[in-house]
């Protein structure tokens, strides 16, 4: 079984510090939320960037600023853009930070509901954020969040816009996706392309048990704030480090080793 | 075993007769193959209506004058409108011919991609819909194109707008959904609410092993030029009756006996 | 997907003409329900042997004798002779007709109970058998009635006794074995070594949906009085030809065509 | 979830000490093993005894000195013999220790290959085993090693021999046996009869993970000398207790609770 790359999403969108004072904003939260994080063996940071009050932004500045910081404390770590963005935002501005050529960034594989919004990701603009990556020489975490988003993937790959090995980032737990167990996870999990790479975030209460069934696996693990805010039922996670340090307990419990940023790169074939 | 109930998707809103003449469009085309299906055992016949000329519509008015016309030939038989509509209509358009009180309707349990569109269905969209639905006392049947979809309805169910025994249609084998394979069917059976009743609209080239295996493991089938204008490779089918009479020969083949639509009406709970 | 290969389970050891008077014991009965089954569509034809008053026998000269009558008939049916032989009997004894170079020969993976006995196939005695085979160069076809039989299958091959591709027979619903349902049937599936082959025999009333799931996912068809004596509940089945005849009428509904001896020659890798 | 019970395997009839000194022979060392092995967080201790020299016994006396001596260091413990003696032992040797009326013994429910061996244990046996067990109120815990021997558990359960709620343990990764992997444990949980309780026994270096899912999934865990000697790869395990004490450990991460003997007894409904 190959070592074990731990992504660590140190903020997200919407999670906020009124809910766990913890959640990173400015670009000092964000450097340094990354570096324990990273110190813990989080070989990926995956990023969204907000503005010292809180609010989310794909702007190209506010990325190069932040990235600039956690590159300074985490010289070697993986740093993995998202592209997600806002409801309402065009693809161009999602793709914004792409164009700061991270060695990753997430790519979004369908349309879903979040909440009572419609998370939009159609065919044609899954197509610009591919064509985008490969333009800026950016290896995509394909976000997953339903069965049907793999087939659009494969698709892609088929189109020459995705390039094999892919790699999946299984989001199991939003309400209106694919929910979070056994069943359901390797299902997806056989439906990859062989020879594909894949890991598992599992939204809120889900995060720990998908960690631990992907250490089994041979997948890989993303925690984080951005997806969960509490360590335990009824506690709330005292910083990113402690979701990551849980991780690597249990995997050493395990036996597996932890992925260097180095050896990730390795195995996730990024050049 | 329960009995095997047999649902004719007539003619959707996309397939045309330049792709198939059996496509029926006008009022007498659709009461004749509806007449047909039901003949030869099609105990629920799903109904998009269109114009002369082709073109979709959710016109109350027209769903009238349709499915007066099925009614005289078909008295018997379950009549169930869709609600799927077409991209950019408003939830008042799509559900216009739920006021006609058929028996059923369709209720598009989620969002995802259509080819390069979206099929919009958020979740304040899915409480409309439930609720028009109980308002006139229409049975829903709920249609899942993901597995996401399958948390939305127990979402519903759970906030009392739907009612136990949920009926779905799987939908397998839309290019951005869950595709039409045995492990994605049976992943899906055991999703469900128990109790619940489903049957399979599997797409194109599916809709026979779908159709096969749905009659195997006790679920229901969905055939019609709708979702398959095909009999085989590179044959068209030359009605939709043709595509009910082969289920109800394999069918009977397997010993299962096809349900009449009173039977259905015991087996869907429809009162 | 592969033409499909039906192999006919003749007589068996056990079933009577008691139960069923179709069920062939002399060497004429055999030869006859052999061409009627190799007729309808069979290329393999299962064989045990039986004195002319049904007593199963692993005599060498009886199955001499039965195989020239069948060859006679049907001269380019592939013929798998059964190892299976009775409860107390030397793996010599069981081997017996493998003597005679048949093209297959069945080869039991393990031991299982029997109703009140045990069926004793031991793991040095599963090393006697495929020895055996491989001298007299025999296909041997697995039989495997649970899940660990796949394992053991899977030693023989890493000793090098057993040569790949490996073609397997699932006998499900035997009352101690692995049951008869879609789950075992894909879960088997999953468990073989990449390119093997498998057919699968389901026992009484499950003869007819294995075979049909077979069609369905790519593998093959076994069906024959010996597992199964009834056509319909409650109906028995007037000769094996009937139960043949049914699987390709079915197979022919589902677009799948019927593999003849030589092509199943290649698609086993029978040499 | 209910609490996860512990069950520790504390010597089995065929490691050795000569493979790993911590494997226990004495009354001493059965005492002190159990002992350690129940304050490290195990309610259940799964007990074959052994000669001073560790050859294996059924012997009802050697039993009785070693449920005495265990019981006075662990007087709540609930206490399960092994009726799975050595081959060629009959049923009454076999079963000798249940007239001791433990609160708890095997059921092997099967026939299956151990190694060059046959572990016999035919339907009629079984039957033995069972009315033996209900007549002396001990509650078993059935030893499954492959699918068909749910089977068989449930056909025991239909003759009114066993009594629901079921308590099964899936033995994982014997050589003949199924293969402990997460597709094997989940098929098999759905296999069970509405209301069973499971545990798993992972053979060797299948202990850890196998115990790994069933915290996560509910089941309930065994580990011990008898199925694993090994700590982690190369490195022999101290002690039984050291085995239970990651059980622990992993579960408290893991959010789940540890059942004491007495919690065990009103999981499993042991009266
Ligand atoms: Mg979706
Ligand atoms: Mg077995
Ligand atoms: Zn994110
Ligand atoms: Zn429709
Ligand atoms: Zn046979
Ligand atoms: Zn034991």
């Amino acid at each position: 079984m190959e070592k074990l790359i731990i992504t660590c999403a140190l903020t997200g969108a919407e999670v906020t510090k009124e809910q766990n004072p913890a959640v990173p904003y400015t670009v000092e939260e964000m450097a340094q939320s990354a570096y324990e994080a990273y110190k813990a063996g989080a070989s990926i940071l995956h990023i969204h960037v907000r503005e010292d009050d809180g609010t989310p932004t794909q702007s190209k500045e506010r990325f190069k600023v932040i990235l600039d910081a956690i590159r300074e404390k985490c010289p070697d770590a993986i740093l993995q853009v998202t592209t997600g963005g806002a409801v309402g935002m065009s693809d161009d501005e999602r793709l914004a930070p792409v164009e700061l050529r991270p060695e990753m960034a997430t790519l979004d594989a369908g349309t879903i509901n979040f909440g009572d919004e419609v998370f939009v990701n159609s065919f044609p603009s899954l197509i610009n954020f591919a064509k985008k990556m490969k333009e800026f020489n950016v290896k995509p975490e394909i976000e997953v969040f339903d069965r049907g988003m793999v087939e659009n993937a494969k698709r892609l790959l088929k189109m020459g816009l995705l390039e094999a090995p892919l790699h999946f980032d299984f989001v199991l737990g939003v309400p209106s996706g694919m929910p979070a167990d056994i069943d359901s996870l390797t299902y997806m999990v056989r439906s990859l392309p062989e020879g594909s790479t894949w890991t598992v975030a599992g939204i809120g209460r889900y995060q720990l048990p998908m960690a631990v069934y992907a250490i089994l696996l041979g997948g890989h693990v993303r925690v984080g704030l951005e997806d969960n805010i509490y360590y335990n039922k009824g506690e709330l996670a005292k910083s990113n480090a402690q979701l990551v340090e849980r991780v690597v307990r249990i995997a050493k419990e395990l036996g597996r080793e932890i992925a260097t940023p180095q050896e990730a790169r390795r195995i996730l074939n990024i050049k």
